[in-house]
């Protein structure tokens, strides 16, 4: 068996007589990684400098790394701020909108599988970025190709060979207004593709739902979807796909 | 100027003093093909054999050729008898559930459009088939091809070369489930595209909603949209673009 | 057969041991004008002045001119400095909100199709305003009626008359509000109809549905729609049938 | 003041120590016509023949006539067996699914309104039927003309002279599919109009949807709307509407 | 009879060989008062105060006073300024949001109809004021009471008292939130209501589409409903009520 | 502290090493009632009566009573014989769909909890009628009036007084349409309130949907909503909260 | 009889003659917490700091203590200038957006119920901050613990452990992306669940619509629901149930 | 490169001359597996026997064995008859309504992915099954557990366990209501995760769509979604993710 026991935190919890303890009223879940094979994170979105920083903090006394997504740039400072006697350095990735704060020297576990990301077309970014991101701290190795849509089919060639030559484990491919291109792809390979459905769009369906929509109705099967704008959660379905190849390529 | 004054009939209507008629309730737009290209239909959804074979007995007054639509094949008969002693003859498309009264030697006005045919799978043949019924009525040539499905994009070389060498002056494209076909060939082609979104696919967005927005979100331009599984409205517009092309062609 | 070959560009592809190339993350499609009859364009929403001028330089790599929709009038000086090296001439549309770069002298092509352009209100010139320039750059001829609401029949009259002097391979007809113009155009004439939804309206079916809505359940056939306020794909959609017709005109 | 007191069933209920009494799970509020000016009505959808004709029979201790709405021709005989010791004269309209019974020599109160009953297509006749009786039951005068729709404008010329011709108070206007033709007509006339979307329509935005969206976005005011084939409803608002004008004629 | 002729502005158009003219791209339907009975307005929403100014001094070349909406406080100097030589006395209602232009000694004409307000809550002011105006404006008198939520039924009662009192030949009654005000007053009165949906509430629903869905719902019959924050039309709708009611009087 | 320990169950689950074991795939929850407070049932939609009468023998095993519910009466006799060997008495209530099984002397366990029942509609019944069928099983005393609608205020008087004699713990309020009974009643009395929206109402927001969405957007606090037609969730959460008061009465 | 007369407010209503005042527009319950166990309060939304000031002083006239929900943090200083001559304390909650304006020495009344507090994550403070406060304000004794999420199931053991040990009447459990949380726990304990979604997640279903629907479908039954971010009424229906519960205590 | 050349079909077709066959209208894709590590499988829903029949009958023209989705009990017979004379077996499935059909001897080509499938309730069976079917197709080996709701948290312990010593390469969980299962296993184990909506649930958000929602909001990552009841999407989904894992195992 190459899982580790599901319950073994549950049973920890249930065997303990620990009061809760209140620390800025956020519970860490220290064991997501080990367990889930996928490292805890900061969500950013309407969370001020201070929140961030906090909960970093907080993550960083597990684990030598600490990730935050939907981080705006102009939080970066008062971050950089509020964490400096930690000895960290921050990496923030301006498209992707990811920080990463690492103690000195840490890197990513290297767990050896294979991505590739894919995006329809330039409004895509933000996503793949914050995609990649999380795959990086998931210790994958990607590549990336942009805006291959399908207006003009013969867009797709050249980036599908140099992709498939990438040997990926999974996909990821993004894309917004119509959503067709995870379709398209599905319908030539048979890597199992994380559709990543984005919120560009004219008025009806607009916002991502038409995107999202048609993947959820492509015709060729081998396509699962993620919510629109979740980069982060298709990084972590595509890592755990890649990461479980790359468990039998090794073992 | 190639058309008829638009407002010939409301003047003819205001200078006159009838009062209004009741024939069975119908109030038949007599004028409808000289003004507007189209001939005017029966809608036979919820309607009895009795409603319908009323309603085309009252526009086979004004011309030779009368058409309903959504008629289904166990009201044939029942239609048949009621206008038994008119001397037309029937036409009933079990697919396309379109019926064509006409009376004897009566042939629709050939108007020269030539409009082509393409359906995404087989679940689409009722829609094209309503839609070229009312092309025939319109006096356009059709040429079909059917199950172009874009999950495997080598399956569209053929048709589209057979359909390209038929130098249509517009298409329609129907497609279900993701409806990625019209967009998909609009990229292709400088032919203009009348999308016609049909009522199949999986729980969410099926039913057609799915098709219809991707369609909608079509990130090639070049496609214009009719509701879901109205191929009347689609060979409509289609046979409009076509005749107007066609009418250029012998002036 | 007077269409190109629609699978050329993708044979090409094929052939070739291109790897892809990175420019900015963007893709040009160089052959789309010859390929679909319509330029490719850069949507300017959501992008910064430094994206918008990019996309333009590369755009213009392959044709004298490039057009850029929704961009706004803050971000014309900056473009302006970005491409002053290059020697285009830039127009501005504030209300439609285009810009075409143009390089010394080039003109749009002549296609010879003509398209007639009515908006219901004074809001829907917008939409109108960017079709119209979709147009221009398709080298068709447009004329443009404004504020022909139904609210008062009355006012349809000459608004008709003079758009029907002017012999229309199509029509562009955008409303807000409870878009019903389309429809009652549709009734009056058989010239084909874009339906061009515009996002205006009170709370229940506003910004564009129930116009959208309206302009779908439409009575009157002969009417296809594009997506709420999309203006250029309205434009193409017109484009290619009056192109189309205009073709035959000259054959 | 020409209106009773709005609280006098509500003061006398609390001034009473009455227990709630049980007749079959229905109570029957008998005083509604004189405070609101319309009877009550039994909803006939999905109860039994039984639970009509007991409800029937409730109302009939307090009036000499009774009304149920969505009543199906098939139960009829049931309800006449059920009510036949009652020596009532049951009226079931079968295209308005109501049914009236009446004890013997009573007729409806004149109250003297008028309100024209308009519909844009036959298959908006059951809707149109319904509205008319409830009128009929609250002492008013119709007149209604059919199938007026705007698919060509010229029909609408004899029906509305010979609407106006007739003086009303009030008009309902049904309408399905785009349910363009209450904001037409409110564009020509004073009269106040009753929208009342039908059931009927394409796919998306059928079942009545988008004509009530239409409806209620209507440039031309003079529009209030009342649910999808709430036919009992029009007709009670278009009652009241009348009835209140005409009380003031014979004041 | 008593109205005008419907199509008495539509002949003239047709026997006119004006063509359209421009005049800043807005088409005044001069003669709607007389047609329809309510006044001609200015949408003010999205408007510059240039655009605004432009059209309300277009307005008073045919009558005496000008209506816009939807006009911000901050725009009033602006269109003060631009109107300043027309010699118009200017009435901005901050909380409805409506001006009034008036030319000297103007009064609006005296219909006579008599029109009641009714707020469920503090934040229904602003729709109420809207109505008030287009009320005043169409020559009725009317009167106005708030905060009658049914949160607490007793609160109903010394103000519905007051109101009947004014003897009203309609109510508007507005609402937000579960929107259940105009249901449980028309179970009270015989007076026909227009239900005003406001756009206030909670997550689900709120924006006023749950008190909308509510008064389309309402058991009690003798209710239309009029879009979300539409209180011109409401106000429209229950003054041509009103008017005609009034109309009877002096008749 | 009264409650047993939530996490009994699990921690015995995890120091088990029990393997799945498959009984006709269906896993009983059989310490449901001791932990929870309800007892476990059997989801009848969609299943055969062998389905139905194998789930009800499995939870027999463990209580002495089980219930389903929405189990059809026609289901009745083949589910009678098909535990005919049990000796288990069946009361079936043809209107609220639920079926209990009891072994022989078995009555539900008395908890005292006291539960008003109130019905807008006789529509609203069999919502009504299965929401007492789990309080009796729950242990509770319950007491239902019927018919409560606010189309006639004056009807609430005697039924409300009825009730508050009872002196109930919580309520459920039943109610289609406009759902607007709830928050009419909470804005009368301090008992917490169960809203359960049923499954009636006129196309827009028929179904169910503006009954809830009323209920969610009521004015009066003191309401929580079930989902549309769960007469089951209304009934155990109302039969917790009374269970609750019951249970420091005795205490 | 526990409750006082649901009508005696009404009854005093319909004998009195009072005219309606007119104090700012706002009409107060002012016997509302006799009435329904809740205290009337202020919805600041949308509100002046202004009217928040004059809503509050008039109800301090009627109890030493008043209450005010979503009051931004700079509105506190002019409503504390505006109040100042009153000699109130102010006690505004910056997380829950909660302003408590109590006279000298007030306190509010202490009626006994336990209601437990949970939040699945940080985000949802503010809605339990909220809740929290109108439970102070209905005498209740509160105990909370945040971030509770079932990402982790371990973390659920010692926050559950606690919250038992207080032997809460009711609990409050907020979620918002998926809403688990409330299923989870109700599955686990006999206490009724006042479910409260709140406004976070990923595009589709985000804004709380996801999580409500989650709680609306929840397979452990013992859950209600208040409409998303409603603190208030999510405090008000818990306050109700415990107290309800304490007041058989006391009994 | 352990992939194919994804553009090998479609080079094929280009430089072949074929022109498109029409065999009954369907347009195989036989090369479909080889490319995308999936069998073609004919669609059921509304297509009578003869068509499926058909359609089988071409698909066993390129492979050994042929899949129908969708297939009803009633069907087989006639089937069965339609391809007596092919000498091929068939294995229908009357829980996942899928037929397979094999010519002599044949077996899926074993391609060793494990892949464990996880139903909620017993109400997910179907599509459980019908996702075993094409895993059993894909060549993959499969275990199963039912009716793991986490109504009882307890419930998942031995099951889970059973299942994590299987050692999957990915899962598959099920879920109709509120869809909660998959979040709760994806926050217990690394193993990627297809989540399959359910058609089950009440009212609001029932037909899956709740399902749906609450698994696209899942807190814990490592999900993605197929839509609702595509139990072949989801097989194929995680076949290749199972069948990628096992092909690096083998080499």
């Amino acid at each position: 068996m190459t899982f580790p026991d599901p319950f073994a935190d549950l049973a920890a919890a249930l065997s303990s007589d620990a009061r809760p303890t209140e620390t800025e009223g956020v519970r860490i879940d220290s064991s997501r990684r080990a367990r889930t094979g996928a490292p805890e994170f900061v969500y950013g979105k309407g969370k001020s400098a201070e929140q961030i920083a906090a909960a970093l903090r907080r993550l960083l006394e597990f684990e030598g790394r600490a990730l935050a997504a939907l981080v705006d740039a102009d939080q970066i400072g008062a971050i950089e701020l509020l964490l400096s006697e930690l000895n960290v350095a921050l990496t923030h990735d301006p498209v992707g909108r990811t920080l990463v704060a690492s103690v000195a020297n840490s890197v990513p576990p290297c767990m050896g599988g294979r991505v590739g990301l894919i995006s329809a077309g330039s409004s895509d970014r933000p996503q793949i970025s914050e995609a990649a991101t999380v795959l990086q701290e998931m210790g994958c190795e990607t590549r990336s190709v942009h805006d291959v849509g399908v207006a003009g089919l013969h867009r797709l060639v050249s980036p599908m060979r140099y992709m498939i030559a990438f040997d990926p484990d999974a996909l990821i491919v993004a894309a917004g207004m119509d959503g067709v291109l995870p379709g398209v792809i599905s319908g030539l390979v048979s890597i199992p593709i994380v559709a990543l459905p984005t919120s560009t769009g004219y008025g009806f369906g607009g916002e991502g739902l038409g995107a999202m929509t048609t993947m959820l109705q492509a015709c060729a099967p081998g396509i699962a979807v993620v919510n629109i704008d979740n980069g982060i959660g298709a990084g972590v379905m595509a890592g755990l796909i890649a990461n479980r190849a790359a468990s039998q390529r090794s073992s």
